[in-house]
């Protein structure tokens, strides 16, 4: 017998996405989302509502990274969550991530982060804030490899966001 | 400096979605789908293709619940993944599975995940595959609940799906 909790947005396990774009100015900026997943072959969605500056550059830019924040980094994946670069100019500085052009995408790589995916732009949806983009290439860190070439899941260890008691 | 890996459906973590539904006769169908996520507020998203019987069903019920696969039923969760109602009528009895109907739509619970959405359908998009629902309730079994009424991540082990490696 299962018990009823209402209405909720919760799914297990919850990704950690951190979206980084460059502004009109190419200063990079990142925030964190948690509603997001595959949406097809080759395409991410992410729920982001308009007033967020990181929506204004995806219009703009029509690119963005999505990079996987992990267990090494949960204290900047968290700050770029809570604070806005609407109130603080200085938030990326403070978050203390680096960032590195993407080869395939105008839009910044974080180097703090060690696996990312770069897309392009389809559409964004104001109504329903989706954001779909097309993954156009995935990087990562060598030191997350294993010898095969592909990710080492005992080597990078992705952060997991619990929506019912807001901890990772 | 990240190595490229190509064009990708991977993000870390992935989610192990049993999506369960009630066919024209009332029997219960379940399947796994590793591509979807919030999509707002009391919204998700399911990429799953037309030729699906699941999907047939779901736009017939136009309701589904989603539940969270775990640990524990890892080999049941990965049976619905692989096999076809299409292709064996007895899928179901195979898997294990048990069903009870949901109290706020007309979808079967899987008795044996403690986790799960019910949700009714708010539209199918062919060309894309996305299967937008709106969670009218979540529930879960008492023992994965801590005393304050929360999910308790000690008690409720949701599985991960690793899509490099095709792991759980």
């Amino acid at each position: 017998m299962k018990k009823n909790l209402g209405a909720k947005s919760w799914i297990y396990p919850e990704p950690v996405l951190i979206i980084a774009v460059y502004d009109e100015n190419n200063n990079a900026n990142a925030m964190n989302v948690a509603w997001g997943g595959i949406a097809d072959e080759n395409r991410i969605s992410i729920c982001i509502s308009p007033e967020h500056k990181t929506l204004k550059n995806i219009l703009v830019k029509k690119a963005f990274s999505i990079s996987i924040g992990d267990v090494k980094n949960v204290v900047a994946c968290d700050f770029v969550g809570i604070v806005s670069a609407n109130d603080d100019v200085d938030k990326m500085k403070k978050s203390g991530f680096h960032f590195t052009k993407a080869k395939n995408v105008e839009a910044p790589l974080i180097d703090e982060l060690p696996f990312a995916l770069e897309c392009k732009l389809i559409s964004y949806d104001e109504k329903s804030c989706c954001c779909l983009g097309e993954i156009v290439n995935v990087c990562a860190d060598e030191n997350i490899l294993h010898h095969v070439g592909k990710i080492d899941l005992i080597k990078f260890e992705p952060l997991i966001y619990d929506p019912c008691n807001h901890d990772y």
